[in-house]
């Protein structure tokens, strides 16, 4: 199969690539990049050399609609919505890195997103490609938004619990802690090394655009409107975000008992890992790989579950997930091209 | 006055030296470290050439008790309370920035700090250094129980919330954040370099030996029991803590207001500061100094407040605050020797 | 092909695991660490977690000859010396990734490394494996001293400079620079993270083991004895050896003319990369790959080359080139199994 | 004494800051950011605030002729040499930060520093402030261009070898590591964390603008033209330089006599600090500090010094060298405001 990267310059581009070249049904095609067409992207990334020697090009509708069969997009937010619908026309199937169909409320980009959505008929259309929940109705979409990162390790940590009706759902605390990648490729004074090294800050407090997202899987996993109170923090490393859930529990579960629910829940999901009893994972631990591991404690003190999730943010939080999502979109086994073990130390 | 340094060549140890030499009322007379006896102290430091060139000394008590007016202990755990009640009975101040003290319980000691308390009538004796709090009480101290790191970090935070009774005491989460220095100055596989950088670790979830000292501080000050939900992390950084705080607001209380109830609360308290509406201060902003740094947050989304408090772990945390509790007992400016301006970047 | 992992709980051990598990014609038969055995890998790597789930074993000579048919040493410096004659002996190849059969010569392990030398015959009959020079001896080895990570940086920066005679051999200046994990997994108080991180480190000045291994295959090369002058610095990274190069050129070749023979001498080395004039590599850019990339550039001012030759130190400075001697000694293609791309960023 | 600040709201202009507030004998009585100005400095960079709440102004020469009796310069390169002549030329003596008076030769500036010097004839008018070099000029000087971070550290280093003839001048190699704060505070996408994290990289091989500044001292010192070949390398850390400088004997002096030599030369200088044989600085032993550290090593199989010099480029390689030329300008003790012990770890 074809497929093209637009956004191909920035860190999820770029992985996309990585994971893509290794993709045993895949070709990429064109790879896409307006701010930098014309050049060899191994002059902009020179670990590329020698392995990607292509041409960056511009985004055009025509062009790229004879040569490909899907298209990814890795663009920064408010940029796939002008471009998607038109591609999903011409019959090109679309998965978007981007926040810009994740939300099915028009009216919540302005306040989330700061944007006026420009094509509000197709959130409806989109879905929403977390793949380890929504498996069976990515199969058939034509457009897939792919999550967020912070959202990909919460949902994961939290939906179990929801589903099983293990939580009061009123209750839910979230605290993220990322790395400086999820800021994305660009030069910006706040995510400099000598302003973001030996540093922790908490950015976004109560206005992360994950939250609107977060909630609405949530609330349709429930079938009751969910809150939720989530604070975001920057770390001084490169990959990785730990989601770090409080909640109090509904019955006297034990951490026993709630690993059995989680390990049953994802029996399935070959890059879901349950951590046994007293061992929560680090960011590290799925560094460079499509893993969200998970470990979960039961506060007999205080009634309250610690939920802690990780994934890399580049891999499970976009580039991986997306190529899980295309992997069930074509009915290839979903780990395909992404089976990467993480890298330690 | 002349004081000496138990435990000299730990992280805490060596911060009270560097804030010492510039105290005007006070002269470091003995620095002792069992472990190193008989070494320059500049040779285990070489950022001590030229500045400190003693050597360090065995620790026994009839040598020490004829040169000494104070003593600071920045020993680990389980050292000072067997050696504390001796120099107490002999007449020498002391200044424990170790955990030994500050439990009123002798009892919690074997639950959270796994071992037998060899002095439990000294706990009753202690006065808990909390500085910008118990001012009054610690000028009439003898044997002083300086806070614990996450402790300060926390207790600054929540302290004129629940003094006020503003907020609901059995919702509170807090989500603690360490640099590394914290684990103190020893040779550790958990803590080596290549297992913390580009890492994020929950550490101790719910077993953190500052969740009584919180919990006793913040009951005393409500006068019922409360109880709190407190996880910690390892950052990849070397100095600051941060924590943030979630808790339900009682009333309808609004961020500007609560700030109002921050600023006031601490007028007298040079050394802590509110951050306006809208900014949350970051570890960097006070690495190095003593300063505790607070900003407040109020999500009508879900009635919750957001607490982010600062310190530098070594500093406020550490050796800071004992040099306040210092300065307390002689009725010297609480800032005396430690106005040091945060080092940016 | 089956083979076993001596060493398997350090980082060149685990780093063998990534690659070997991905190997199309291999299988890891027994993994092997006496300070660990009897115990699941998974847990003390929990990177491994549902990948690996072996138990370490104990290393014994009867069990192990009768499963495998190579064995890899990832020890530390002074144990393979007594075992690997042993497997030779019961017609077992071993690959060497420490420096026990490196040097020709027994007594420069005296002053070098600090032992005698147990087994001196043995060390003519080692084969030294850098891989992109000596291919063809090595596929007639049993026992292969796999280089040192920065003699693989220095060796392939400066052999075509020294076997083209087109620098003055006395004037070689070298300045090493090197991520942490080059220290091994050890708990230690020199690469704990508070003292590693934000600083930069000289080490070993002019006394590291690698330079007598780079004097003595340079000097082979160039039918000359060859001193270097060395020295090492400890960065504060976790992966990555840049080694920069100064030496002084014997005619007046151009940065142009010096790329050409460079591209021309490694035509065949799939994992060496030499950069176009004016590029110069970085250690990320082949952060968790095998390749070599190399930099040059001609100071006409000072009639001086400067070379800048990266690596990861754990991949192409161990593990990777390890097996790229495994798959010389099978006759498979030389990067079977090692293809990774670099993980960016 | 009045002074004044422009640049203020870079990183040596914020350093400036630190040390000014608890200089004795000055007080900052205007700060000068042109791109800022209106704005509190305060919320710029928070860690002041409480400490420096003032706003930033616009630079004029009529306003602040009349408010400061010294102007420090920490500004861009290319921005200084516009307007010191206009100040010198009313009577206020000016300290430069920048390299736009270092270099006596206008022509130099086009090769090296790529601008047109727009006033060559303040070139011969500028002291070098080196001050433990050129004390007695400096004392003297109204325009004092403050030397480069590089410089300073290799300088430093190399002197007492030129002036007491005990090297081959010909053979000076250095290898220069920086931390990233030597590149200013500004938003480029080299020096995003997520760039130089896990991360070393060569950067203006041979082409470094401290060159010629270097070479110009080392000639005039030694009476003869002296060449330098000079690699400069960025290293994931904010603070701190080291340089590593390799240079062959001219007679058999040892270690030891080298030693004696250095603490000869540097016997009045109390900010340098030579360490004793086999002991190496660090650049965290002098973080946030304003020493210079040297090691020094002979090597006797290659006739090579390797000498090792440290400094914190924000410090010593800037705004603490420059408060030591205001000093000594004032027959004030040269250490006056700038004692600060460095911050370890």
């Amino acid at each position: 199969m074809k497929v093209g990267i637009v956004g191909a310059n920035g860190y999820s581009g770029i992985e996309l690539i990585r994971f893509l070249l290794n993709h045993r049904f895949v070709t990429i095609e064109v790879i896409i990049a307006n701010s930098n067409s014309g050049k060899n992207i191994a002059n902009l990334f020179p670990h590329l050399t020698n392995i990607l020697e292509e041409e960056l090009e511009q985004l055009t509708i025509d062009t790229v609609v004879k040569r490909v069969d899907l298209l990814f997009f890795a663009t920064p937010s408010g940029v796939s919505k002008d471009w998607i619908p038109q591609f999903i026309n011409r019959g090109i199937k679309c998965i978007d890195l981007s926040g810009d169909f994740r939300l099915k409320e028009a009216d919540a980009y302005k306040e989330w997103y700061q944007f006026e959505h420009s094509s509000p008929s197709f959130l409806q259309e989109a879905t929403y490609g977390l793949v380890d929940i929504f498996k069976e109705k990515i199969k058939n979409a034509v457009l897939i938004a792919n999550p967020g990162c912070y959202a990909t390790a919460i949902l994961l940590g939290l939906i179990p619990c929801v589903e099983n009706n293990l939580i009061d759902p009123n209750t839910i605390v979230i605290d993220g802690k990322s790395g400086v990648s999820g800021a994305g490729r660009k030069a910006s004074l706040a995510t400099q090394f000598s302003e973001v090294n030996e540093n922790v800050k908490a950015y976004k407090v109560g206005k992360h655009q994950h939250i609107p997202e977060v909630e609405q899987v949530l609330s349709e996993i429930s079938g009751n409107p969910i809150n939720i109170c989530f604070t975001t923090h920057l770390i001084p490393m490169t990959r990785g975000i730990m989601c770090t859930i409080y909640v109090n529990r509904k019955n006297r579960i034990t951490t026993k008992q709630l690993l059995d629910v989680y390990e049953e829940y994802y029996e399935a999901s070959s890059s879901i890992r349950i951590r046994p009893e007293g061992n929560f994972p680090t960011t590290k631990e799925v560094y460079g790989s499509n893993y969200c591991d998970i470990g979960l404690y039961v506060d007999e003190r205080t009634n309250r579950l610690t939920i802690v999730s990780v994934i890399d943010n580049v891999v499970k939080g976009a580039a991986g997930q997306a190529i899980q999502n295309m992997n069930l979109l074509n009915n290839w086994d979903m780990d395909e091209g992404i089976r990467n073990i993480p890298i330690y130390p």
